[in-house]
C-alpha cells in the first residue's frame, strides 16, 4: 500500500490536507446549457434531458398519490422496521433542535427583545435516485424540514429504471406526510426546482447531495441568489486509532468510506506503528471479501495513513484537515473528543462506526465536505427556519435607551436616525 | 411625491418587490483585479490601493496596542457611556444564544448524541470606515465573536484622511479585547483577509458590510470557497401602519432609512387613505431639517407608499418582500407579528424605531437585505460557530440500532456500511 507516511513534518501538511481539485469548465457549460434550457422550456426540458441522460421519460412528472401509497406494500417488512427505528431517532434528536419556546429578553428597562425560528415557507430536496437509491437522505431532509414547519416541501428524485421511484423513498414521503414529489434528476432536476416550471414549483432553498452536475448545479443557482444547504463534495472519513482501538473495527470503518467512491477520501492517523500496520493488515483482509472491491482498491491508491508523534499532533493535523467524519477509535474517545475543532459530525469509541450516523442514531448525515467543516454545519432544523429577531419598546424603553441611540447616531452623522428617536423621547416626555 | 399606489393588484407586485439590479460587468474587473493583485503582492498591493483610492497609505497596517489605549481620550464621555449602554444591551441579547449547556441527547438504549457549538478559529471583520466610520458595526460583530469565542478576531478597517483609525473604533476594539486592527479598506482589506498578507493574517470566514466593492470582494472570495456572513446590498426599510400609528414617528422612520443612500429602499404600506396623506405630509414638513435632505429626496423619489384593501394583503405583500427592516407602527403590533413571515428584524408599535435596533436594543443590525429575508438569518452567535455533532455508542447502542443499519445499508448497496456494523454486532453480542 502506497501513502504511508510516518511522522510528517508540517511541510507535508498541506499536501495531507488537500483535496482533489476538479477542473469546472467543462461541468460549466454543460450545467449552465441545462439551467437556462428548463429556465425557458420549463418541463419540456426537464423530460428531454431525462430522455437524454437516463434514456427514458415518465409520462408525467408529478408521482401520484397511489403511488405513494402503493410504496407501504413494495418494501420488504424487516427494512419498513429498519426506516422506522431510524424515523424515531433521527426526529428524537432533530426535535431537541427546535427551541421549545421564543426567549423574550428584557435587554433593559422597557426594551424586549427575542429571536423567532420562523419556517423557510418554499423547501426542495433532492434525493439521488436511479441505481443508487438514497432513501436515508429523504429521512434526513425531510425530518428537519417537517419539524421546523416548512408549508411546502418539493422532492425531485430520478426514477428507477422501470419507471418508478424506488420504493423506500416513496414509503418514506408517506410517513413524513410529502405529497409533492417528482421523478427528475441531475442538474435539470435542481434547475426546476429553482425556476419552477409547469409542474415542479419554485422553491426558496434547494437541500441534498447529487453527482457533480447537481452540485454544479446548486453552484450556479447559488449564485443566482436562491439558497441552498451547502455543496457536498466527494464523501470523507478520518480516523484518530490509538493502542485501544480495535483494529478489525477501523478498517471496517475505512472500508465503509472507500466504498462510496474513486473520490471518496479516507486517512487514518495513528499514534503507533502496530496500530497503523494491524489496520492495514485488517483492511487488506476484509476487502476481499466486499462487492465494491474494485472501487475500495482504487480509492485506498488515493488514501493516506499517517504515523504521527502524538495526539496533540494528530488532532493539529485533523482539525486542519476539516473531514466531513472523524471517528475517535479509542476507549478514551468522549476526553479526546474536547481537542476536536474542525468535523462534520464525530463517531465516538469502537462501537460508533459511520454507519450509524449514516442512518440511524439520529444524527444528520448531510455534512460538510472539502474542509468547510471548519465554518459551516451540517444540515439540521435550523437550516430549514430563519431566525427572525423581534423587539418592542414602551415609552420607558426608549426613554432608557433613546439618548444613547441619539449619541450614537449623531456621533456617526446619521441625523435622521438621530431625530427618529428625538420625536419620540419629546412625546414620551411630555407623559402623552 | 411619486409612487402612491393605492391598492396595486397581484400583477403589480413583482414590480412592487424587485430591488434594482446593478451592472457587476465593470466591477468585477475592477475587483478580481484586486483580489489577484493582492494575492500575489501581499502588503505592497493593499498599501498601493490604498494611495490610490484614498490618497494616502498608512505607514504601518497594523494599528499599536498605544493608538488603541489612546482611543480612551479621544471618544467624549456621552458618546462612550452611549456606547457602554448599547454593549451592555448588545451583549445580555447575544450571550442568550450562546446555549448555556451542550444537551446530550439519548436516541436509544445506548446511544448518547449531541450537537456542540465550536467556535471558528479565526474571523475577519470588515468596518466601513474614512469619510462614515461605522463603530456601531464593530460592536454588532466584536460581540457575537468574542461571546463565540473565536481565538483570532481580525478587524480591517480604512483611516480617516488624518490617518488614525476612527477613535470610537479603537474606543471599542479596546472593550472587547480586540488586539488585531488593521488600516485598510474596500477590495484590497477583504482580499487580504481571504488570502492573507506579511501584514494581515488570513481568516476562515469575512464578516461586515462595505460599498460595492467590499460586497463584490466578499461575493468572489466565497466563490473560491472563504465563508462570508452574508452579501450586504442596499439598507432596506418597510413599514406597515394603520390608524393608531404616529404618522410623526412613521415619517421620521422613512427619512432615517432614506439618508443611507439613494439607492436605500423605503416602503411604506397603509390600510387607509388617510394614515398615507398624513404620513407623507409629515415627511415633506421633517425633511427640510435634516442635513441630508439632498440624499433623502433623490431616494423618496425611488420608494414606494401603498394603500392595501386589508392588513392581510398588506402582510402577505411584506412577507413577498422580505424586507432588511420591518416596522409594525400599530398598537395592535405584538398580534400582527403573528403574521410576519419573512424579515430580517421587526420593530414593533410606536416606540420602536429601527434606530434603536441599529444601535442600542440589542438585537443585531447585520441583517439579510435584497430579499433573502425569506431564507437567511442575520448576524448572531451562531454566525461564528459550528454546530459540530458527537455520538457515542456502548455494547448496547450498536445492538439496539445495528440491525436497522444492517437493513438500511444492504437496501441502499453498500455492503462496506453494513460490514462495519456486523463486525461489531458479532463481537457485541459475544459480550466481548
Amino acid at each position: 500500500m502506497k501513502n504511508i507516511l510516518i511522522e510528517p513534518g508540517k511541510e507535508q501538511w498541506a499536501g495531507i490536507i488537500s483535496r482533489p481539485q476538479a477542473d469546472e469548465r467543462e461541468l460549466s457549460m454543460v450545467v449552465r446549457k441545462i439551467l437556462n434550457d428548463v429556465r425557458q422550456n420549463g418541463d419540456t426540458a426537464v423530460l428531454r434531458y431525462a430522455m437524454q441522460f437516463e434514456g427514458q421519460a415518465p409520462s408525467s412528472l408529478r408521482v401520484t398519490a397511489e403511488e405513494i401509497a402503493a410504496a407501504e406494500h413494495n418494501v420488504d417488512g424487516y427494512l419498513k422496521s429498519a426506516i422506522l427505528l431510524a424515523k424515531k431517532n433521527i426526529e428524537i434528536f432533530h426535535k431537541a433542535q427546535q427551541p421549545k419556546k421564543t426567549e423574550k429578553i428584557k435587554t433593559a428597562d422597557g426594551v424586549t427583545c427575542w429571536r423567532k425560528n420562523i419556517p423557510i415557507e418554499r423547501v426542495g430536496l433532492y434525493i439521488p435516485g436511479g441505481t443508487a437509491p438514497l432513501f436515508s437522505t429523504l429521512l434526513m431532509l425531510g425530518i428537519p424540514a417537517t419539524i421546523a414547519g416548512s408549508e411546502n416541501i418539493i422532492v425531485c428524485t430520478p426514477p428507477q429504471s422501470d419507471g418508478n421511484v424506488h420504493p423506500a423513498i416513496l414509503y418514506i414521503a408517506g410517513l413524513l406526510g410529502l405529497k409533492n414529489i417528482y421523478k427528475a434528476g441531475g442538474a435539470q432536476a435542481i434547475a426546476a426546482m429553482a425556476y419552477g416550471t409547469e409542474s415542479i414549483p419554485v422553491v426558496e432553498k434547494i437541500f441534498g447531495p447529487g453527482n457533480k452536475y447537481v452540485t454544479y448545479a446548486k453552484k450556479l443557482a447559488s449564485q443566482e441568489g436562491v439558497a441552498i444547504d451547502m455543496l457536498a463534495g466527494p464523501s470523507e472519513l478520518a480516523i484518530y486509532a490509538d493502542e485501544t482501538c480495535m483494529p478489525s473495527f477501523v478498517a471496517a470503518d475505512l472500508l465503509s468510506q472507500a466504498e462510496h467512491g474513486i473520490d471518496s477520501q479516507v486517512i487514518l492517523i495513528a499514534n503507533r506503528a502496530d496500530v497503523l500496520e494491524t489496520v492495514i493488515f485488517e483492511i487488506n483482509s476484509q476487502v476481499e471479501t466486499l462487492p465494491r472491491k474494485e472501487i475500495i482498491n482504487q480509492n485506498l491508491l488515493n488514501s493516506r495513513f499517517i504515523l504521527v508523534e502524538d495526539v496533540s499532533t494528530a488532532f493539529d493535523l485533523l482539525n486542519a484537515y476539516a473531514p466531513e467524519h472523524l471517528t475517535i477509535a479509542s476507549r478514551n474517545a468522549n476526553k479526546l473528543a474536547d481537542l476536536v475543532k474542525n468535523a462534520g459530525s464525530v463517531f465516538l469509541g469502537n462501537y460508533a462506526p459511520e454507519s450509524c450516523g449514516d442512518y440511524a442514531s439520529g444524527t444528520n448525515h448531510s455534512l460538510p465536505t472539502g474542509g468547510t467543516a471548519n465554518t459551516v454545519s451540517g444540515v439540521s432544523v435550523d437550516s430549514f427556519v430563519k431566525k427572525v429577531t423581534f423587539q418592542s419598546l414602551k415609552k420607558k424603553g426608549i426613554k432608557a435607551i433613546g439618548p444613547a441611540v441619539e449619541a450614537m447616531a449623531a456621533a456617526e452623522g446619521l441625523m435622521a436616525h438621530k431625530n427618529a428617536v428625538s420625536i419620540r423621547l419629546k412625546i414620551a416626555e411630555d407623559g402623552l
